[in-house]
């Protein structure tokens, strides 16, 4: 039997026994070592589900995880028991047009863990014991089982980065210092941006973007970047993490012409100066999940391109999920909250 | 002597007559042939100005202007008295950091014909009597004056174009049929767009659409697009050219993932969704101006690469200047309107 | 039964009868229509091979065919008996690591019709019934069977013209006047450009290629290009069709710094002149085979983007198939050379 | 009065006196301070020149160089005297077509330091007292005069970087560990390449490339690469800075389909494998030079963001400047040289 954190409702989350299967053909069972609590988590958690998207039955959450080949099935080869592995949540159905131009991550049957985008959902990784495809696990040897599970998130960043372009030599800015943008501080430093500017609204994460690299890391306000503004702006690149417009807007002045925005927040409907971001041509690309960038995740880790480990604030057991997730929603102490199995 | 179209007003248009100056060391002076009205210059007619930029004295309108060569300037070379030119209105200073970049449409110290941005305003360039640097002057025999003095919208959609990348065998979507919007149509076709679609609200413009080579043109709606939204979308390429908030967001649906919208309509702020711009990884690229294509939308035009002629809709003599301006505002009978001198 | 064109050694060609299978699932039968004799074709006909690989069995020859659906495998949807299609010779693996990524034509599993390349060799597509998967096979309803054939070299170019990048407005040159090298021609001009112009060695193709839109065709020698090396160069991009290091090389000087060079032609080692083409900062980029472009190259047919009819010269049946490779052969009566079946 | 370092032919290398003139305006006159010696001053001293450029007159070497600012010429802003400054060698004429483009390293009328190009030669910077423009230096507060120094040879690499693109999470191969090839591991590494091996002949060299941070150096042979080559290549890009044809071919089979080789080395004609580099869609670009990416190089050093001094193993006074021409030509001991004065 094997525990999993299952959302009912919001607010609702519970602990409950299921059955661990065999791993068929391809798959492996793995014994989940480590989990991060991600934002779409915290929103099934606290709101039962985000924009359009509800819960409509229970839903084990998580989809930033690692564990452990506990069996093979049959024909797995380049694993072993005993073997740490970065899990990716992305399941992509390798067939449709998007997966044969190679941009799955717009995959039109995708299975994401812990999505309650088709019904029924697709059910999480927060559980003891899973079975996943094989080509999933992304080996991850020398890294602990909370840097493993940051391969996710960071194959996010890496994602948006790739949006970006080349980074080196290139002045960035970072709005939203959570999870998502104090990696991209990371990613834009380990990338060698020449200068890491990072804004957010909370002391803590400003505290953390410094550790982390930035240059600077300034209090959010309407004229927090007017330092900035001379011959048309500094920066080359905006990575937008808060899904905040006031956070796009008030940067707006700040940056070059033609530079680019990589949105990875996730608001609803936003209000922009339009007329200044055209005259301004400015690149507001969006960014969405990742594909080829998981397993570069693992090895940017691996060689230690960057190090996430200042991120992992708290690492709780399964038991104290509900906890785990009340802290997780606290940018005051909190950046990444690791569940253990 | 030379009459000039000013505006001292909202609808407050008058004839002035000025003196002609001669031509300084690398000027020529240009008996001016042909004049198109621009949205701008009904902005200023229509309202003063338009969002935060407001007339503050008379000013001469027009930017997209062809004359003959009537007197060089020492030390002219490549021009004769005769030639037909068509002049940039583009005068970026040559020295900042943008220009020494390349991208003089976003230079510092720009003086763009016809515009209340600084102040003291640049004056325009509807006047019989022009006296312009030899280097704003690109030849133009073989079009006529109409065709010559479309270099400057043309050149405007061959920005726009860049920075969609290459259409060949692309989708193309063109929202907005004014001039601007059938430029695009014209340029999607000759960048070789496997199929080009248009909206509007107009009739008379969608025909105009047809007329140009558009395969189908569409009266907005919020479901105009509804065929083409299946497998996450169709189009391409958006070139919005409306202005309008709503055409673009009613667009996204049938945009494909990683889409390109290129924004030339100038509206102001604008509501968009960004969550589905986001999940869709739209880039959202704003275009403005030109600088390099202007030489090359002559170019185009001289080697039969696309033909403009059709959008020259009417064609009125300067004493007729309020007239024409009350006609090019009009969608159902006007594209574009030719000053002539 | 069926015949098809073996090819058993150089100068060995013969028309042998064959058995025609049922399609299985997922299977069409086509009763073919016409089949374009390929430079590749060519080789293992005069030469028995070409470099390193070389005919080690009998082999069917062709690759670029057309043909009429004659009967459906099971599951089978989109296409009904009779239609005309266009055939991909190209069949990726669709799991390998570069088909994940998008980029088939480096599968490496790759099974291309008529290809010596693994041993057992892959059979071609030039025999009276072929059963190939439905996912092979573009529907071209609107083209001759002639030009449907034509698909295959098409996409060839639009490859080959999608790593140039956008071509409006930019001077292309072509070096090679044979079935690819006009297609470049045609190509060029239906992606916008705003010069064309082609070099080769005999004057039949040269007519051709101005007869397909080529604004200038010279005779190739060391000095063809002279005319064109003002200011460091003239064109920004070079399509190599010829297989020839002259070509290039004595194409270097008439390329601007910066300029892409699209290697279509496939000789053997080149002696380039490194220095200039490294000072001048040419891009040569490689071009092989393709994959996405096929169902977009006959889509450019179908809507009239590019009319490929004067490539075709000859049309010859299947049992005068050793006449129609000594035909296409010769560059001074012949081009595209089509067989039907 | 001034000693500056005099190239009269190869192997004649001599110490001259010459006056020191005041700074005109807008120029500062600089108490040189470091000056590397690079490959380019190498020829002209062992060869008296290479390839077509050859020696005609006396010519002070140099273009790798730093200085104090020792008096300001009228309207120099933003330097005072005593600053350090690296002093761009490289100076465009800012008004060519491709100065225009934002492309200045090809500028039509281009005086380069040092360089035997047009006639009369471009004295170069190795001497005690130079008279450059304020807008050739970038202050460089916070580095020591031989790492300004360094930022010249930083910029060329910089600039190649920016044309391999993106290089986070990429595998990078360099072929030849001189300068150039260490700063291009440097680049890299900086640069969040995942994985940088070199390659180079002598084992000084390897170590060096090692310690500055390859992931792997190996001695240079046919086979050194073997490894690499499964699932048709293992790299992404190739920083080629041997300028030896086989270095490159030899590195062919090592390349995934796709990659992109940046020529940095000038050798001279290079007889190259290019049915290989073809079917393989190789992207062979040439770096020349560099232009914006000077202060770039000077920022990316005072942040911290790569440190050249390990690449810095000599330093001679002026007087001493044939022993350290001859130490520079000895790759078994010596990577950078500098001259102090």
């Amino acid at each position: 039997m094997s525990k999993a954190i299952v959302v009912h409702a919001a607010r609702d989350l519970r602990i409950e026994e299921q059955a661990a299967p065999d791993p068929g053909p391809g798959e492996v069972r793995l014994a989940m070592a480590a989990g991060g609590i991600c934002g779409s988590d915290l929103h099934y958690y606290s709101h039962g589900g985000f924009g359009a998207i509800r819960l409509r039955e229970p839903m084990i959450l998580g989809h930033e995880v690692a564990g452990h080949v506990a069996a093979l099935g049959a024909g797995v080869s380049g694993l072993k028991e005993g073997d740490l592995v970065a899990v990716s949540p992305s399941r992509p159905c390798g067939t449709c047009g998007y997966c044969a131009e190679g941009r799955q991550n717009h995959c039109l049957n995708m299975r994401f863990y812990g999505s309650a985008m088709p019904f029924p959902h697709i059910q999480g990784a927060f559980r003891q014991s899973l079975v996943a495809d094989a080509s999933q696990c992304a080996p991850a040897d020398g890294l602990t089982p909370g840097e493993a599970a940051m391969a996710e998130p960071l194959a996010v960043v890496l994602h948006a980065a790739s949006l970006a372009g080349d980074l080196m030599g290139r002045r960035v800015l970072v709005t939203g210092c959570g999870p998502i943008g104090l990696l991209a501080v990371l990613v834009a430093r380990a990338a060698g941006a020449v200068e890491v500017v990072a804004t957010d609204i909370t002391d803590f994460t400003l505290a953390k973007a410094r550790e982390v690299g930035a240059d600077e890391a300034l209090k959010a306000s309407e004229d927090a970047l007017g330092g900035y503004t001379a011959d048309k702006g500094h920066f080359d690149v905006l990575f937008e993490c808060s899904g905040a417009a006031v956070a796009l807007a008030s940067a707006v002045p700040a940056l070059r012409p033609g530079a680019t925005v990589v949105q990875l927040g996730l608001g609803g409907d936003m209000t922009l100066p339009m007329q200044a971001m055209t005259a301004k041509e400015l690149q507001l690309k969006g960014s969405f999940r990742f594909h080829a960038e998981f397993p570069k995740a693992v090895q940017m880790m691996q060689r230690g391109r960057l190090d996430v480990t200042p991120l992992i604030t708290h690492r709780l057991p399964i038991d104290r999920a509900t906890e785990a997730f009340e802290l997780a929603s606290d940018r005051t102490q909190a950046i990444k909250v690791n569940i253990t199995f």
